[in-house]
C-alpha cells in the first residue's frame, strides 16, 4: 500500500495553503496520501484581524492559530522554500540547525506562497518603511509606536517631537485604511498616559494614489469612510504616492515631504524570489493557472492558489486576492487533487465573491454584501460577527470575544514587547541636504559611502565652513569612535546617498579581530588628524578627500 | 513654589522602583515634588508569574503592566542609566533618536536597578545560555522552545534530534525550579501535536549546586517538590553546576557533559555596570545602606532598594531579594523621602517576611507561610489566590483569571512570535574536539580565531587526514563563501577556542564596501587554493598555516 501512497506538498501557510491541507485531510485517507506543508512560521494568521494587534484590542497571539492544530494530520516543515524543481518534482527548503538543505520530493504540489513587499526603485523605503503582512510586522509596528511615543514624551527638541508624532501610511486599500484607523485610534487613546504629550499635535496621514480610498468598494461607502477618518483627525493625501524615504521623512511623488519617524507601506507587492525564477507560464509576475487552478504546463501535478496565482473564474472574471476567495480556491484544489488520485473530472473555480467588509475601529465599519451597502455601527457589528464566526476553533472564538470585552472596559495596553535589539551592519538612504550627523553628537557608527556625495562642515561660533567633500568609497565617522569622543564636524548630503553604517560594537570587534580592517580606519584617522590639529577628527584634510 | 519643588529620581522599574513611585505619589502633593522614573522598559513585570509565559498559560503581555498606568503622576524615561554622579546629583541616561545623552538632575535619588546575569569566567555561557529575568527573556525562551520542537520534528539525524529535545536548567532556587517545571509541562503537553515526536524521548535536566533544591524552604517541602518533578520526568543533578557551554552541550563542574541545544541559567547574578563603577560603600558588590535604606555616605539624599542593595532589618537580619521585601522597602524609602521634605524622623526597615511560595504548575506547589508547611493542590490554590490578589489593577486580575480559565479548557498555544532574526557578527565558544563545521556543510559564515587552535581535516572515502592547524589570528571558512560552495574540509577544535563568526550577509557587504577587508580573504583564498588544486577550498596549504 505504501508503494502507492502519494506525497502531497503544500507551499505556504496562509488561507489558501492551510485550507487546502484541511480539505485534503478530509478527502483523503491517511493510507492514500502524506500531506506536507512548508511555511516559515508555525502559525496561520487570521489576516482580517491583524490590524487589531496594533492597539492590543486582540492579544498578540490570539490572531494566529498553530498550523499543527488546524491540520493535525499534516507534516509541518517550518523552513523557507529555497527552490522548486518542477521537472524533477522536488522542493528544496532552507537548512535548520544543521547547515544542510533538505529536499522534499512530491507527487502533487500546491503553490500558495503569496507575495512579498517589493520596494524596488523606491530609494530608502526598504530601510525605513515598515510592511504590514505578518504577525511579526504587526508586533514590530506596535513596539515601534510605543517607542516613538515614549521618546516624544522625553524629547526636548520640538522639531524632533513633531516628527516622532507623525505617522504616514501608504496605500488606501483595505489593508492601509484598517491599519491607519487602528493606529490613529491607538495613539490618540494612549496619549493621555503621556504627561508631556497632552497638548502635542499628533498627525496621522494616509497617502493614496487614486482620487478616493477603498477602490474595492462603491463610492458612497468610501466617502463615508473618508468622512469618519477625517472626523477622527486623519489627514488624507489623494492622487499622490510614496516614492522614497529617509530616516527623517517620507517623500511623495508630487515632491511633498512629510517629516516623520514612522512610515508604513501596505503597497507595493511583488513575486517572492523563489517563484520569480520558476520557469513556467506567467501573467506578469503571477503564476498562470487553468480554471481548475492547475499550473499551466503542469496540469494534474501542480496547483497554484492565492495571491501568487493569476486566476480567472469559469466565467472569465479575474479573482481578487482576498481570504474568502483563497479558501474557496483551496477547496477546488483539494477536490482536484482527490480526483487525480481517485480518478474523476476536475472541478472548475466558479466562486464570484460574497461582498467586502472594512473596519474603521471604534464602532464603525463599511460593508457591501449581496449588493447592499451598509456603514457605521451596523456594519461594524456585522464585521465582528462574520469574522468571529469564520475564525476556526472554539478557543480562538472564545479568546477573541474576551479580548473585545476587555477592550471595551479598559484602556489599551501600553507594554512594549520588543526583544533585545541587535543593531547590525545596515544600509541607509539620505536625500540631498540631509544631515547625516551633527557636530557634537555621540559617535555611534562608522559610515561607508556607497553612492553620492556629502560635505564635511565645521561649525564654529555660529559660522560654518565646508572643509571637504566625500564621495563613493570614502569612509567617515571613524575618529569619534576611535577616540571615543563626540563628532566634531557635521556631515551633510550634497546628493542622494546610499551609505553603509557599521555600528560601534561591530566596528570595534572587527578592527580587533581583522587587523587589516582596523588599519584602513586608523590610517585614515592618522591622515586626517594632523592636517587640522585644532579639531576636525571626523573630517578628512581638504586636500586628501580619500 | 516651583523654586522649592523637589526633583525625585527613581532608577529602575521593578517592584522596588515602581512601588516607591506609587507611595511617593500618595505621600507628596504634585506641587511639592516631581517624580521621574528611569527604566529601560515601559512596563513593570509581575515576576512571580513570569514562568507561566513559557507555556502561554498567561498571555504574553498579561504578566506586565504599563508603568505609566501604575504611576500616572510619574515622568517615565524609557532609557538606560549610563552614569550616576553622586557628587553633583546628576543622572545621565542613554541617547534616544538624537545621539545625545540626557542629564537628569535630582534632589533625592532612589537606586533600585536590580542585578544582571554575570557569566564571567564561564566560557561559552554568554553565547549559549539563556537568562530568565525579563519579559523579553521569557518570550525569547518560549520562541526558542517552539523552534527546537519544530526542528526536532523535521530533523533526520537522531543525535541532533536528541540534542534538540534536551533542556538544561541551571540553578535550583525558586526561579530555576519554576522555570523548569513550566518548561517540562509545556514540552510534554505540546509533544502530541508533533507527528514524528510522539515516541521521542524528552529530557529536562535541573542542575543545582547543593544537596537539595529550594534552599529557601524547609527540607520536607523541597523533597516534596523533588518527588513531584521526578514523577513528571525531570532529571535532577545535585551537588554540581554549570561551568561552560557550547552550541552543542552544557558542561558541568564534575566534567559531565550534556549534549543539548537549550541551556537556561537562573544563576549567577552580578552588579549592573553603572553601579559597579559607583564610588560609595559596598558590601561585596551590593550598595551598603543604613536601616533607613539610605546609601551610606549619602544619607538624606540617596536611597538604595531591592536586589542591588545590601540591606539588614532593624534587628540585624539580612534581607532576601524577594518581591514582598522590595515592596516594603519601597514604603520605607518613600516615608523617608517624605520625611526629608516635610521634616521628621526617618523610618527603619523592620519587615521580616511572611513566608515563601513556589509553583510547580499542573495543580501543585509548595508553600511555607506563618510557619506552616503546605504542599500539593492546596498550596497551588493558595499560590494562585495570593498572587492574583497582589497583582495591581482590576484589568490584570481579570485578564489573568481568564487566561487561567482558558488554559484549563484548551491545550497550550504553539505559535512562535519571533520577530525577524537579524543574525549579526557574534562570538562563539568551542571545547576541544568540537566540530566547528563539517565537510559538505553549506557555507554560512567566515570564522576568525581569537583564542585556541583547530585542525583542518580532509575527509576522503572514509579516511581523514589533518591538512593543517590554525591558530589565533587565522581566518577560515572564506572559500565556501567566496565561491558559494559547500565546505570541503572539516574543522575541529584542538583546544578550547573563542571564535568570531561573520555571517555571509555581513561578510559580503563588508568586502564590497571596504575593499581592504575583502582583500584579506581574497588573498588568503588565492594562497590556499593553488597548493591543493584538487580541493581544500576552506583549508590553508599545510606549509602556510597563516
Amino acid at each position: 500500500m505504501s508503494a502507492t501512497k502519494k506525497q502531497i506538498v503544500i507551499l505556504g501557510g496562509g488561507f489558501a495553503g492551510v485550507y487546502a491541507a484541511r480539505c485534503l485531510e478530509k478527502m483523503l485517507r491517511p493510507e492514500e496520501a502524506d500531506i506536507c506543508l512548508v511555511n516559515r512560521e508555525n502559525y496561520w494568521v487570521y489576516q482580517p484581524m491583524l490590524p487589531e494587534v496594533i492597539s492590543g484590542s486582540i492579544g498578540l497571539t490570539d490572531v494566529v492559530a498553530p498550523i499543527r492544530r488546524l491540520c493535525p494530520r499534516t507534516h509541518l516543515v517550518m523552513r523557507e522554500v529555497e527552490d522548486v524543481d518542477l521537472k524533477n518534482r522536488v522542493v528544496t527548503v532552507s537548512p535548520g540547525f544543521r547547515p544542510r538543505q533538505k529536499k522534499i520530493p512530491y507527487d502533487y504540489l500546491v503553490i500558495a506562497l503569496g507575495e512579498v513587499t517589493n520596494f524596488y526603485g523606491m530609494p530608502g523605503m526598504l530601510e525605513n518603511a515598515m510592511p504590514f503582512r505578518t504577525l511579526a510586522d504587526a508586533i514590530a509596528l506596535r513596539n515601534h509606536l510605543i517607542h516613538v511615543l515614549e521618546e516624544a514624551d522625553v524629547e526636548e527638541d520640538a522639531d524632533l517631537r513633531r516628527k516622532l508624532l507623525t505617522f504616514v501610511v501608504g496605500g488606501g486599500g483595505f489593508s492601509g485604511v484598517e491599519v491607519l484607523a487602528e493606529l490613529n485610534n491607538f495613539v490618540r487613546d494612549v496619549k493621555r498616559s503621556y504627561l508631556r504629550l497632552r497638548d502635542e499635535q499628533i498627525r496621522c496621514v494616509l497617502v493614496h494614489s487614486r482620487d478616493r480610498i477603498l477602490q474595492e468598494m462603491a463610492e458612497p461607502l468610501a466617502l463615508f469612510a473618508q468622512k469618519i477618518l477625517k472626523k477622527r483627525g486623519v489627514e488624507m493625501i489623494l492622487k499622490d504616492r510614496l516614492v522614497a524615504a529617509t530616516s527623517e521623512k517620507a517623500i511623495l511623488k508630487s515632491g511633498l515631504e512629510i517629516p516623520c519617524k514612522t512610515i508604513i507601506s501596505t503597497v507595493p507587492s511583488g513575486p517572492i524570489p523563489v517563484l520569480a525564477k520558476l520557469e513556467c507560464e506567467k501573467d506578469k509576475d503571477s503564476l498562470l493557472v487553468t480554471t481548475g487552478l492547475e499550473l499551466v504546463g503542469y496540469e494534474g501535478q501542480v496547483w497554484a492558489l492565492g495571491d501568487c496565482a493569476s486566476i480567472k473564474t469559469a466565467s472569465g472574471k479575474p479573482v481578487p486576492p482576498t481570504a474568502q476567495h483563497a479558501t474557496r480556491e483551496a477547496t477546488t484544489c483539494a477536490l482536484n487533487i482527490a480526483a487525480a488520485i481517485h480518478g474523476g473530472q476536475p472541478a472548475l473555480f466558479t466562486f464570484e465573491g460574497l461582498g467586502t467588509l472594512g473596519s474603521l475601529g471604534h464602532g464603525s465599519a463599511v460593508a457591501q454584501i449581496f449588493g447592499m451597502k451598509i456603514s457605521g455601527l451596523v456594519a461594524w457589528l456585522l464585521w465582528r460577527a462574520i469574522y468571529l464566526m469564520k475564525i476556526p476553533g472554539i478557543k480562538s472564538k472564545f479568546r477573541i470575544s474576551m479580548d473585545w470585552f476587555i477592550h471595551l472596559l479598559f484602556p489599551p495596553d501600553l507594554a512594549q514587547t520588543r526583544l533585545e535589539q541587535e543593531s547590525g551592519i545596515k544600509n541607509q538612504h539620505f536625500e540631498p541636504g540631509d544631515i547625516i550627523f551633527h557636530q557634537g553628537d555621540l559617535g555611534d557608527s562608522v559610515y561607508v559611502i556607497e553612492k553620492g556625495e556629502c560635505d564635511v562642515i565645521k561649525e564654529d561660533q555660529g559660522a560654518s565652513r565646508v572643509l571637504a567633500t566625500l564621495r563613493a568609497g570614502d569612509y567617515f565617522g571613524e575618529m569619534a569612535l576611535l577616540a571615543d569622543k563626540t563628532r566634531n564636524a557635521t556631515i551633510q548630503a550634497r546628493t542622494a546617498m546610499e551609505i553603509l553604517l557599521i555600528p560601534k560594537r561591530d566596528f570595534d570587534t572587527l578592527r580587533k579581530s581583522v587587523p587589516a580592517f582596523g588599519e584602513v580606519f586608523h590610517e585614515l584617522a592618522r591622515k586626517r588628524a594632523p592636517a587640522h590639529a585644532a579639531a576636525p577628527v571626523d573630517a578628512p584634510p581638504p586636500a586628501a578627500p580619500n
